[in-house]
């Protein structure tokens, strides 16, 4: 078999083969191999005609196939099934040769396996791809990790097969050495969760706080699609929303069951926050109201507390709180996109990767699930200002959110009164209400934590850590 | 040396040195031994007169005081020195020999030492100590894990120096193999996190929405700590916010530097609830407003964002809400033990510990941080019905929390609109809400899913997995 192909995807379930075809689309001669050949055979016979493909039925067929440096793209579950392979192709690579994973790998995994291959000469480039299947077809945003040299040889590649920004720029861009990649795809997931329970929550507090339906609050997220909220989260809610079940005639949303299934880069985020010391309140909320709406026991011996059932605002009135509900959607939102850059400038600077965060929100503007007219604006404010120590600390998002605030509170006053769910919501505004305090009961902590433990605190007034004698006669003593 | 000692500590740190002493005080002889031997020897010299001590300079010569089987206590720091400590000791033991943990270990790490000394038959006994050093020497709260065997030849001795409940019951019981102890000690200062954190609301509240003073503040948590309230982290709160500091003739609360640390046992909480699918947004808002607090280049930057100022009200007003926020704060301190000890029923479930929540209800009555009247409660609802599932499933509770739910959300009405953070009411408050609520938006995050990810759904109607054709005609088809 001759080196012929530019690049080669292994592992050819719907994301590897939509990928396989996005590069073939773009001109490139892929090679395809995956573990049962009749799938690599299968997408041949069938997309055959859509551009170049090299079928490997072998392992060593596959890397024969591939032009050096080698790019070899692995498309398959994360863990220990992208450590099979890894061992499998190792072996056959030489010094100077990439591999390429693209699935949903925990970020310290990837610093592992990157370490590993680096000592054998391979780069090893793990990579977030966002988008789902029809992204990863006509194009997803890219998050490659690894080393810069990777990605000379690897870039335009990627730049050609991603997503486009409205302004014709690629969704992809080097991320950062090693783990990088990964981490912001972990992240932007974790993003993605805040989103969708911030949306979840604006829908139910139009539902029965103002006593939408649900085809009239399709109509309510279509207007929000035209504004500042415009996304591609806020447009499928409307679409979700006005759709009617065919069986019963019912709006589809009542009829499915309201128990969120998760897959696990949420919960990593949070994860990473805590390890981290970053606050991310509205990622955790939005990933324990999964968890807990999925808990039926839980939620049926529990029906019957006591609590106030919300009473439907007049229909002059709700139009009202349907405008304060984007208030205090987009008030919310822009404390989760503060506290996810916080994580990914956290980890930045734990792991040295010095991520431009500007860059990181430009390329989410296209492909993938949290695309939004509103990145621009956060990209806007790191070009700003590439040192900007929080969102919130950008003009233009300190005046928006500061326009919004009363709407969010008294949106979160109808919903805490009437006894509708908003944890997101909440924890939103407590952050933008504890960040901006000028004292924080943290003192009294520190106080307690002295008192049974002798941890010690510092003074506002001098410098050096102190201990109250409290068991004694209270007297201070330095620690 | 002959083999005269009960028991033995090794690591004499303030902490192992009490406990050291609590053994002795009760009767026990103890050897005592510390990598530098002088602090057994100085452990002699000045608390010689308080009981038996062997003084063990070596390891060979602690190992050989101990009678058989040995009952040996690691008190040093959790990590890789309690691994290099049963490094030494370990080839030093015989089968049926105890070697007892009574570090703040994480339990995964306990798992796998219980598990790799049971091949040498060496019992390995993951211990919770809770009450600090004063709770250590005084009687703390003990939370042994490991085998069933192991509490035979050990559980007398530690009910003996353990914290006795009010009805004299000793403060420490068998909770369950390996790990078990360790995690119900995690849940405990996961819990306590929690507990500190809604304190530190009331007081911030009392402060800026009622207007008190730090000592008057004091003066309503003393009236509180006389009613169900009644806890030593009430009690100590107490005292701190009297406190006047000598220095500057200011209330010590306002002295101190508003930035609350913390070492990892909350944070872990919030992490392995992640990994057992349990919310647990009391705890985890408890761990974000410590690290919140602590990033002052944030604070700083956001000093000017816009918001209310709190306005203090009148006097006859102050004391009606003060009294609505004991109710605030009994209704979300509800919560934040429904969702611990949810935790700690999950982590029974996964690991086969068979834990008795109310057993474990029980032994935190006495020496630990979070003693409290409070706890008889609970133990008397887990006593009524072992398979509670969930606190506010018990009767008692769910009567207390309904009472209590009006002024609870007046309460946080005030807090949204004065603009004062309350993330840990918030976040107890939302999860109630949730838990009651008949449907939750759930229902649209799965339709979205779906949508975007074909993740799939099901129907309230009929069993099975469903997924809509979103891009084609939009007909159902089973998945």
């Amino acid at each position: 078999m001759s080196a012929s192909a530019q690049i080669g995807v292994t592992g050819l379930a719907v994301m590897g083969r939509n990928l396989a075809r996005n590069f073939a689309r773009n001109g490139y001669t892929v090679a395809v191999h995956n573990r049962t050949a009749a799938k690599a055979r299968a997408l041949v016979d069938e997309f055959g005609d859509e551009g170049e493909f090299v079928l490997a039925e072998t392992a060593e067929d596959f890397v024969a196939a591939l032009e050096r440096p080698r790019r070899l793209v692995v498309m398959v579950k994360a863990g220990e099934p992208t450590d099979a392979v890894i061992k499998e192709f190792a072996p056959l690579l030489e010094p100077g040769d990439m591999i390429v994973d693209g699935g949903n790998a925990h970020f310290a995994d990837t610093r592992r396996r990157e370490r590993e291959l680096r000592e054998q000469g391979i780069h090893f480039v793990g990579t977030g791809v966002s988008g789902g299947e029809e992204g990863a077809l006509n194009g997803p945003s890219i998050m490659p990790g690894g080393s810069k040299e990777s990605y000379d040889a690897l870039g335009p590649m990627l730049e050609k097969i991603s997503a486009k920004a409205a302004d014709g720029s690629p969704c992809t861009a080097h991320i950062g050495p090693d783990g990088a990649g990964h981490f912001v795809k972990m992240v932007h997931n974790g993003i993605e969760y805040a989103d969708m329970q911030l949306i979840a929550e604006a829908y139910q507090l139009l539902r029965e706080v103002a006593g939408y339906s649900p085809a009239e609050i399709a109509d309510i997220f279509r207007t929000w699609n035209t504004g500042r909220l415009d996304s591609y989260l806020i447009e499928i809610t409307a679409e979700v929303l006005a759709h009617v079940d065919a069986a019963t005639g019912e709006p589809f949303v009542d009829v499915v069951q309201d128990q969120a299934e998760q897959k696990g880069t949420g919960r990593w985020t949070v994860q990473i926050a805590l390890d981290l010391g970053v606050p991310v309140s509205g990622i955790a909320e939005a990933v324990f109201a999964r968890s807990l709406s999925g808990h039926k026991d839980l939620r049926d011996a529990s029906r019957g507390l006591a609590g106030p059932k919300a009473e439907p605002l007049a229909k002059e009135e709700a139009a009202a709180f349907a405008d304060q509900v984007e208030q205090a959607l987009y008030a919310s939102k822009i404390v989760s996109y503060t506290q996810g850059f916080h994580e990914i400038a956290a980890g930045s600077d734990e792991y040295g990767w010095d991520i431009d965060l500007g860059q990181v929100s430009a390329i989410w503007r296209g492909g993938c699930i949290i695309r939004a007219a509103f990145l621009d604006r956060i990209r806007a404010a790191y070009d700003a200002r590439a040192d900007l120590p929080s969102l919130l600390a950008d003009d233009g998002f300190a005046r928006e959110i500061g326009e919004a605030q009363d709407d969010w509170r008294a949106v979160l006053v109808a919903a805490t009164r009437q006894g509708v769910p908003a944890p997101g919501f909440a924890a939103a505004l407590a952050y933008y209400d504890a960040l901006r305090a000028d004292r924080l009961p943290a003192a009294l902590t520190q106080g307690q934590r002295d008192y049974f433990g002798a941890h010690t605190y510092r003074r506002t007034d001098r410098e050096g850590s102190f201990h109250t004698l409290w068991g004694g006669d209270r007297s201070e003593v330095s620690a």
